[in-house]
């Protein structure tokens, strides 16, 4: 039953069953919430001995010798930097340990390319209008860096493959574009993993601006849903064979490994980069939590030891996302109202309306007590240029609330296209 | 014995007598190292079972029902901005929890002046020249975050009362003076506490510059070593009687309460500048460490446990900063070679050298193992305009060994002196 191919009366009846279905619902008074990448209680469970592997005196001591409770060591615990040269597959010398949040990492980089400027030019802030490139849909986080310093945002169209590099190349060639941020793996909403070509084609970039920046977010590098998990090009690799490693910062965390704002993160830089990171951190702090850093080393104790745990993680919410792709496959695998992403990997899925305002079924839903991440969230300044994306968050809610709160979604897409076709 | 009243051949039969214990000292290879206020590895066990404070799931459970394991809560969870709003005498409505270290937070409060602006006024960085007053001798942290965004420092010799408030109310009728660092209770390195009529009269300031801002950098809040601390009025309440609460950021961290560099910092400050600092926060990042907040309040419970907590501390320090007053005392009471504070609380004792170079001095003791802190550091850019001040870092090393550290100095200043009297 296509709606496009259906007479106006066979269109009221439609509406009018949906509007019995959506009043009944509404009656259950739900309460659910699909909107932020927070991981489930069952999730944060599976970490709790961690936070029992640093109690004792003898805890606290690092392999060198250095007793963690005490100031120093700026960049990071050499056992825990490298677990993440590990993890990021980069040599431990490149690598800078932070606080619980990788968030905070990004800002404090944009920051520090704002005020000091990057490579010896002059502080972004005293280059008149500065530019980056988002790719859309992307992280809302990203885009309120952006938007809080002042930087114009260029919207980029993600593709199956990555990012348009077409127009991108075309982008950079304007000095005053500087950088833009990537997730490249599982991205964030559409679970797409840059192909090999596609990092290539972004390592190869030459841009007009002397200190151009890509932040690569490599959120989601270990959280894989399948058994056949996508894999990512090493930025760092790729860029060597064109001579732009200083285009890159890398930045991930183990807040979806580990805990959510008591987890630690990461930098992965090239020396020159590395180094204006350190002499920035120089005058910012004098160390960051290395008792944290000894719980995760001691508790995770490499690479494998993170894969095993990540393979925990999967077991609890790939049934979400199995369920999210369930509901949705019902109710539109045939009458082409909505299409989304079927990720490997990561927190999200995304859906685009195809005849619909992405922000009415927002409105629908949190009617009916659903909570979707704010419609047009993914777009830069807020605004989704063709209101159509939809963000969804399965991993917080259980199996059951899932399923209602997809069956609510698809409802509401449903009588929001009626209402435009009525 | 003043060297100042000998004649030219008793000064170097001195001299002689000295230099050959200075040659015994370094056959003795010492390593001794008086340069940082870094607590000893006993007052760190002090808090060995706040580390088991949070171990189990109920344990990570807030008061409010909220799991701290999880994203969320931006300014801190509220039994963690209670116990500081105790600390610091101030409504939890204006305080803020940060990640471990206060200076970070000092550096990111700069940081948004220097990049953002403060109060609607254009940001530090679009004003051309901007200047801070910076008290000498001082913080040399605080001087290298001014040095690192290119604020030009103005020094401003301390006063046995606090701050020279003369001085200031003539600098501050210059527009581009923006602020200054102030550790009002127990200064670094001096260990002056401002008396109230200071405090008074900083409030009572009415700078030209519309967004000038005073950073309140109380790390030493409640580090007393004796029965009898210095009282610190409450600069929000002197603040209030001139409508100057905007111009005071507060900052204090749990850095030598628990652990340095796994401790819990906060900032007090007016409504406007929380809003502003939100603000930014907002962009920032999701959340500091919750858990460990939790471990802080489980641990210390409120401001008694906290006070209670540091006369633990103070019994093992008390007797490390009499055995530097006790050598120095030995050595200089009556010849008038250095002057010294003698604080009541803090990490430090200053002491000026009246007759040598404090950086001749600073060469001899490395010459024998004992580090000082670096001469020159306790100035803007590194330059004591009269090279004569010490900062003298007693906490860390063992008494013994201070004992052997502080003889050291002592010869070495006597040295120096004589070098320039032969």
């Amino acid at each position: 039953m296509q709606y496009s191919e259906m007479k106006r009366e066979a269109l009221l009846e439609e509406q009018v069953k949906l509007l019995k279905e959506f009043e009944a619902l509404k009656r259950m008074n739900l309460k659910l919430d699909m909107s932020r990448g927070k991981p489930g209680a069952d999730q944060l469970d599976l970490s709790m001995d961690l936070l029992k592997a640093v109690t004792e005196k003898e805890d606290c001591i690092a392999e060198n010798g250095f007793d963690c409770r005490n100031y120093g060591v700026l960049d990071g615990m050499p056992e825990c930097k490298a677990l993440f040269a590990e993890l990021l597959d980069v040599p431990t010398k490149n690598v800078i340990i932070g606080g619980t949040s990788s968030l905070n990492l990004m800002y404090d980089y944009i920051a520090q390319c704002m005020a000091k400027g990057v490579a010896g030019e002059k502080p972004w802030l005293m280059q008149g209008n500065v530019k980056f490139i988002c790719n859309v849909p992307g992280y809302d986080r990203h885009f309120s860096i952006c938007e809080y310093f002042g930087i114009e945002m260029i919207n980029v169209p993600m593709t199956d493959e990555g990012v348009n590099i077409e127009k991108i190349r075309e982008l950079v060639k304007d000095e005053s574009v500087k950088g833009m941020f990537c997730v490249p793996k599982y991205s964030n909403p559409t679970g797409v993993t840059y192909t090999d070509e596609n990092v290539r084609a972004i390592a190869a970039l030459q841009p007009a601006a002397k200190d151009f920046r890509v932040v690569w977010d490599n959120a989601y590098i270990v959280h894989d849903l399948t058994d056949t998990p996508d894999q990512l090009l090493n930025i760092f690799e790729a860029a060597k064979e064109f001579g732009t490693e200083d285009h890159f910062v890398e930045f991930t965390s183990t807040s979806k490994i580990s805990f959510p704002g008591a987890g630690v993160s990461a930098i992965a830089a090239s020396d020159n980069n590395i180094a204006e990171i350190k002499e920035r951190l120089n005058n910012e702090t004098i160390s960051y939590d290395k008792l944290n850093q000894l719980r995760h080393v001691r508790y995770f104790k490499n690479l494998d030891g993170i894969k095993a745990h990540m393979q925990k993680h999967a077991a609890l919410i790939a049934p979400k996302f199995q369920a999210v792709l369930d509901g949705l496959e019902k109710e539109f695998s045939e009458n082409r109202l909505a299409s989304w992403t079927k990720p490997n990997g990561g927190y999200f899925i995304s859906l685009d309306t195809t005849a619909c305002s992405a922000r009415r079924v927002g409105e629908l839903c949190k009617e009916l007590g659903v909570t979707l991440t704010t419609v047009g969230a993914t777009y830069p300044y807020g605004k989704d240029p063709e209101d159509k994306n939809i963000r969804i968050a399965p991993s917080l809610p259980p199996v059951a609330e899932l399923e209602k709160a997809v069956e609510v979604l698809c409802l509401c897409i449903k009588l929001a296209t009626l209402e435009n076709l009525v």
